[in-house]
């Protein structure tokens, strides 16, 4: 792609610009992306001129509204390769989406002496669900560590899954080191001994072709606020078959067929789990998100999105190799994120400096604690890309770094 | 009030407008309020050039946006009259807010034998959210019976409650017939046995003054997007000790003080209680949408609103009176809601005909089927009504009334 496209897509989003009109180098992409026009546009047209309730009106704006709303849904069915738009439920946010399988399917088959796998490097949406249905049925947690250079270690899974493991719940890619899971080869694992496997896809939905029959999971969760889209919807992927044996999670109207005092009955999937007046205006906006993707994108599909961002990542890894007070975490092949600590400066105060010269990294522990721990350090700083993320991003980070070591030395 | 103010309230809201460019006459504001342009724009604002994560980031964009998320917070505590903005925890809607109360503080408290009391008016997403419960700990449902005109009869409930109920959930304004609860009471007699009392705020909310201290109750809880304000929030209210004392329901990224294989360790409230990254542009609109509630409602406060819903719901319940066809339902003292079914057209086609003429009603169950049965009706037309109401959104609705009488005749 050349400088003009990229440019232009910067332009896109009037997020990335300073109060004083300066661009601002955002590198936190992993932990919330910039929202392109037509996405803030999508929205203050549906909260505006289009609004109305959905699934019940019996009033023309009602019905439109339920047809934009489920044609969202749609839309995300054909973003991730689903067989139906039944297979998608709508939550707040991959969070949800990860306690929602915990506490629905995880209730309904989870006992005392079964096993829930998880791995080092998850994300505590992908952990702290687990403790908590674990602590609620007696099941226990594995955890399948990592290899060397930061990848889920599949020899290593492959050894450990017995019958008694009934859930293997890994990320797609790290948010924190970028290391992207052999998925093919995690499900072939735990399909073997009968467990299903969930995918948090939070940093692969916006950076990688999805297609569920090819992943061959069985749930996969992402974030809207990821993928361009708003914040306060999220998407939870599973078959229909298997979402329609789970019990409802939470109670509420739109997921109910019959409600009475003796005995309630409920709607099949996906309603049945989104109970409540939904995130209407959200998922709408999510469609114009996806929408925008695809377009920048381009007739390459999602390919060309992963190979500019793993192509930032490599360049910042490269150079940020040569800076001698640098140590870089995670795999050489990366995608598009970079975590890396700086002898003598804590993440913090690189963060700090970097924000003097608008530029915005990540500093902390990730939501990844457990993933801190193993490398032995109590946080990184981190830089993620987007589609509109460019060199000139890199450069300003490489000068705001130049600069953190001059002021420490 | 003069005309010439509601003229101008109409003007704030670009949904109150058909695509053809005439007054859309909405009376479904129970179901949904339209939203102010200052809440499109607060939205706008927040995914655009504001936009950034909160709670974690390292730089001012990031800092700035926090301040704006737990603003709103304390904009909510204010509105509510709440002691303090720990006592606010944001969920995606009422729905969720009693599914949580439900599900943390039910699940820790309730036990075979124990007894949760409902009325017959509740909406399905304070009946469901309890049955779920119920089935999950032996606890069983009482039900409240109905005074004659449609009130939760309150002698009915102080002569059921025992020590073996342990919470009692009640509509403070119901969503079918406009019926106000007379809250102090119901919360003297739940707390005379010991009970926890549950107030469900969706439509008490926008209509009525708030102060948690006079209701008295333990849990109240209310959704945005009946509020003005963007759908996919709500806020769930309690006091601090009550919510420190309830164990953490979604577990997930912000929800936690440390995490752990071993064991994690979860933040005192509300963060407790938000699992993931929360609904950030929603808290800024809802925020906005608050702030032009009270600037409408003026020095005089909610009861000004609550005076003018209240005055349309008497004129449209005097004017349907003299209609032969009509039975209305509902006390006379009503919150700006009035039900009614016409004797040989069904609510459907009252609705699809009073949308041909550009008014909207509600018509159905109103997620209430258990009150339906009471009521001896499959369903009820529902005109509701919003702060931007006036008398030609009535005359609209009579119109429609009696050419449906004409084409029924």
């Amino acid at each position: 792609m050349n400088e003009t496209e990229t440019l232009s897509r910067k332009a896109d989003f009037p997020g990335l610009v300073t109060a004083d009109g300066d661009p601002w180098h955002y590198l936190d992409t992993a932990a919330t992306a910039q929202k392109p026009r037509a996405v803030i546009d999508a929205m203050a047209r549906a909260l505006g001129e289009d609004y109305a309730t959905v699934h019940r009106g019996v009033y023309g704006r009602s019905a439109n509204m339920t047809l934009g709303f489920e044609a969202a849904r749609k839309r995300v069915a054909r973003f991730i390769g689903a067989a139906s738009e039944n297979e998608v439920v709508f939550v707040r946010g991959a969070t949800e989406g990860i306690n929602l399988v915990a506490q629905s399917w995880g209730a309904a088959n989870l006992k005392e002496g079964d096993r829930i796998v998880l791995s080092q490097l998850e994300h505590h949406s992908n952990i702290v669900p687990w403790q908590l249905i674990a602590e609620r049925t007696g099941a226990a947690i594995d955890v399948c560590p990592l290899t060397e250079n930061g990848l889920i270690d599949l020899d290593a899974l492959e050894a450990m899954l017995t019958e008694r493991h009934k859930i293997v719940a890994l990320a797609h890619v790290s948010n924190v080191l970028g290391s992207i899971l052999g998925a093919q080869r995690a499900a072939r694992a735990a399909h073997s001994v009968g467990a299903k496997l969930l995918l948090d896809g939070c940093q692969s939905a916006p950076r990688m072709r999805l297609d569920m029959d090819e992943l061959d999971c069985d749930f996969f969760v992402f974030s809207g606020h990821k993928l361009y889209g708003p914040t306060g919807i999220g998407v939870l992927w599973a078959r229909e078959k298997l979402l329609d044996a789970m019990p409802p999670w939470q109670g509420g109207g739109a997921m109910i067929e019959q409600v009475a005092f003796e005995q309630s009955t409920y709607a099949p999937p996906p309603q049945r789990f989104e109970a409540g007046t939904p995130m209407i205006c959200e998922a709408i906006a999510l469609h114009a998100a996806i929408d925008y993707v695809e377009k920048v994108a381009g007739p390459g599909g999602m390919e060309g999105l992963f190979a500019h961002e793993s192509a930032l990542a490599a360049k910042t890894r490269a150079a940020l190799q040569s800076v001698n007070s640098v140590r870089l975490l995670g795999p050489e092949k990366s995608a598009g994120i970079v975590s890396f600590v700086m002898e003598g400066v804590h993440p913090h105060d690189l963060g700090t400096i970097l924000d003097e010269e608008n530029v915005a990294i990540r500093a902390g522990h990730h939501c990844a604690q457990p993933l801190m721990a193993h490398l032995g350090v109590p946080a990184t700083a981190r830089a993620s890309f987007g589609l509109y993320s460019d060199e000139s991003d890199i450069d300003a980070l490489l000068r705001g770094i130049e600069r953190t070591q001059k002021i420490f030395a």
